[in-house]
């Protein structure tokens, strides 16, 4: 029998995979799961993007432009300008999802062997598109007693070697919930230049921060013009997962030429996702204001409820919708499943997401857990509760 | 300024890229252009699947399961045993249009410096891919003379090393029209199996045979079991190109769930797509004869045109809806531009795909085009008027 490739292998399972198993038997018993472990938000797509689905009059469902509806980029580079982002719509590449542009801009970029050097912990895929570039991502690591702040730069000069082509980074972060500051870009966009790297920042959850923070993007950095890669998304911002749309969009015409020939290789992206994305520009202020306002509430909830269960440690999260937490426990991996396999409260549950598949150092986050807060409080509260209750009993035994 | 990768730079453009600039040219000085270059059909899109999209519940658009939606999943099944293919929802993976399958056959089969034997000539982005995977085709050459029937096992034989991971057909075949007989099927499973190897075999233009020609899937091999691998689409069969929706078909489980790694770090195939594709199942079996009835007449008008016209040559295609036709030039490549940049029929001229892009032999194919008979029959003779009108001018100068 002919055998899948050494990089198949090497292909990481998805970091709940484990679990699936246990969550699904313990729904065959009967128990309710409350999912901490996902990050598929409940909040509505907006009404703009549905209609104008439901509206289509297309007799064909034809090939789009393989760089996507021109149209759209055009709305797109208007929003980027809201942003204090200045960039023309040649600039943007639709992707099918952000998913599709960190694969072309791994490919773009990288050549076998080649190494990125990303904040750890992080997006567990940045992981799996980069053994499927088999690209080596070397970790470098944050920390949640900083609130996983931006590590100091010389940790990272201490990892650039020849085989270095770009540093990743997600802003706001998933799993972390932090937040760069513009202090912080300065100082990345000033080692990428000093090293002739690309700097590639991941900002799907870009509308997500709280309090008074502000999202500071790569491509406002007028000096990194041409080291500058970001990686965009409708997923989040409008709860439009299922679309799968995105963007790469760079100054640097280089990359977009280059990243342009894995586009056209897979001819174009999905249209009728197009039309729903385009639409979804039209989306009042008030959309992302009030989402916004939800998840603040929600990140409240969560937060001030884990720091009130005894040895749990977490880091306010500045953005985004998840965080990490420290639970007092040796093994989260264990703990995860045990929740689901042998644990309930009048028969409900909790899954939450073991840190582990968030680092790439072994032994690393061992005893942590993202936790994401897509659920409505109500909800979170008995999460909480849940997890207080199962923390107290696994460690009784 | 950091540069793209080796790999960036090696993507191929695609091969009627050289073209654009002068067919925009064409358009600007008031010219009608006949695009016999493409294979986006005029054919409408199933209503079942448009009218699914319009008639959609959705208050969230939602990631699916990384496998597409199980029902989907099913109903494909049923329509694989209707072809005398017994596979189970199992064995399929939903994919962003059959050219993510090739994308995911890919990494899980080969490692950076393998090979995989191609039938030449072949669509051009097996190329693209295997490049975006530095993965080495290698061209085993078919002929004009033979319609491009399978070459002679022997030369398989001979190309066949260590690295060699697989062989890949696409049956129908794109760029050439020929329909592998069970008989050559029969022959490469045998060669397959002998050597250890994986047969893909790109079935997305399954339903386009004409005469009494009947397709035979290398999924109909029982021996052929844990080498088999499909790569199917919705975009020519539904005439629905734009939807993005796609599938890897293998009854070996480890390629499944390999591939399936790849899958879950994509997230999801589109799932407003997944519904249209669901839906088009339901198209009536008249959908599919009127199409393919249209398209044999147009295949017919195309093959009689062009062998009217004096040194031009051509096999009759019995599938898909190209043919590779050999003109009385030297350079079809500098014919095509000319044919855009110098000529014009009362206004109208035609655009072709010269042939050198779906060889990776140098030298192949330089006297030949493919066209795409997907223009209605009116169109087609016109073309064909025109294309016989510029031979004639380009050649008496
Ligand atoms: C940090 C980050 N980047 C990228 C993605 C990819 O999302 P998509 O492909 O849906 O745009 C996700 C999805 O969860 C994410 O969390
Ligand atoms: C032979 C062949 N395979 C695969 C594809 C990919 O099509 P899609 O990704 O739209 O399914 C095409 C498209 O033209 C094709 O001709």
């Amino acid at each position: 029998m002919p055998i899948v490739s050494h990089k198949g292998k090497a292909m990481p399972e998805s970091p709940i995979r484990k679990l699936v198993p246990f969550a699904e038997k313990a729904v065959k018993e009967g128990k309710h799961i409350y999912h901490l472990n996902i990050g598929q938000p409940d909040i509505k797509t907006p009404i703009e993007a549905m209609n104008a689905v439901r509206d289509h009059k297309l007799d064909i469902l034809a090939y789009s432009h393989s760089a996507g509806f021109e149209s759209f980029r055009k709305k797109l580079a208007g929003y980027y300008a809201k942003h204090d982002i200045t960039i023309s719509s040649d600039d943007i590449l639709i992707t099918t999802g952000g998913s599709e542009a960190l694969i072309f801009t791994m490919g773009s970029i990288t050549d076998p062997g080649d190494e990125i050097i990303v904040p750890e912990p992080f997006y567990a895929n940045y992981y799996s598109f980069s053994t499927q570039s088999t690209v080596k991502v070397v970790p470098v690591i944050s920390k949640l007693e900083t609130g996983f702040a931006l590590p100091p730069i010389p940790d990272f000069e201490k990892l650039i070697t020849p085989k270095t082509k770009a540093i990743l980074i997600c802003n706001p972060g998933n799993p972390t919930g932090y937040l760069y500051s513009k202090e912080e870009i300065k100082q990345l966009s000033k080692l990428a230049i000093k090293y002739d790297l690309f700097l590639i920042s991941d900002e799907v959850y870009r509308e997500f921060v709280y309090d008074s923070s502000e999202h500071y993007s790569i491509l406002q950095e007028r000096d990194l013009e041409d080291h500058a890669i970001v990686v965009d998304s409708v997923s989040k911002r409008y709860s439009m997962c299922g679309a799968r749309i995105g963007c790469l969009v760079s100054k640097n015409k280089s990359v977009i030429e280059t990243a342009m020939k894995f586009a056209q290789a897979r001819l174009s992206p999905p249209t009728l996702a197009q039309i729903a994305s385009e639409a979804a520009l039209e989306a009042p202020d008030s959309y992302y204001k009030e989402t916004v306002e939800k998840y603040k509430l929600r990140r409240d909830t969560l937060v001030s409820g884990l720091r009130e269960i005894p040895g749990v440690k977490v880091a306010l999260p500045k953005g985004a919708f998840y965080c990490i937490a420290e639970l007092p426990v040796e093994d989260a991996d264990h703990f995860a499943e045990w929740l689901l396999n042998k644990f309930d409260l009048n028969k409900q549950t909790v899954m939450l997401a073991p840190a582990s598949g968030f680092y790439s150092s072994p032994n690393e986050g061992k005893n942590q857990v993202r936790i994401a807060y897509v659920l409505n409080r109500r909800d979170l509260k008995k999460s909480i509760e849940i997890l207080r209750q199962g923390l107290e009993k696994y460690n009784s035994q």
